[in-house]
């Protein structure tokens, strides 16, 4: 299990993307719209990670209401896993609630599930794997 | 610059602990008490980062203070850099604010020093690099 990224809710891609291109010394990839997710998202690489910026676009984005109620800063953190119906199970069977029992297709044509954040220590963590060829 | 580790703020690491050793399936370190920080830490190592759960030791704990105001959760990021002297005169000349004009020393005797928090999307940031021998 390894920290794939971290998602950033900004209200504002224009104006915090170049905030953490200054940061991370590192250029951002170009805008990505993720329709399911109401995002449109900028990666940044650094040597170990990604950080994924993220503007919602819509009211009823999950980063638009993330940000009306806690305001700007860190969404989720997402781990890759090599086998995400194994360790759902295994997470189930130790009393950590799911989000979403069953992976679904995310970005990037990846499984993804995400954890409940009152099992989590408050925070949104997602599970990612690559679907197998 | 790489991503060193996530600081998880938590009430109790008794209460917290064993969760987090569940989701990474992984034993966390023996508590340590950091009393410059006012903090017990407990960490879990991760195949590319480490996780530090942290409880503070008294009501003016920075942890205790950020517990009360927004709850459990993610405190700080802390990256790794290679000369952390170099990184500030280049962030702070980029007009992103300091906490720490200049790095002090901290856990593992590590230099160390935080940005704030407004100048980076809402997230407490934190540089840290090795002492040269």
């Amino acid at each position: 299990m390894k920290l794939d990224h971290i998602g950033i809710a900004v209200k504002s891609l224009k104006d915090s993307v170049p905030l953490f291109e200054k940061i991370f010394n590192a250029k951002a990839s170009s805008p990505e719209h993720v329709a399911e997710q109401k995002v449109i998202v900028q990666k940044i690489r650094i040597e170990n990670m990604d950080i994924e910026i993220l503007e919602g676009t819509s009211p009823d984005s999950p980063i638009t209401k993330f940000i009306e109620k806690k305001g700007e800063g860190i969404h989720h953190c997402s781990f890759r896993v090599n086998d995400i119906f194994e360790k759902l199970n295994y997470l189930s069977a130790g009393g950590i609630r799911l989000i979403n029992q069953t992976p679904k297709t995310g970005a990037d044509d990846m499984l993804i599930a995400f954890l409940h954040p009152k099992s989590t220590g408050n925070i949104l963590m997602e599970l990612t794997q690559e679907k197998q060829g």
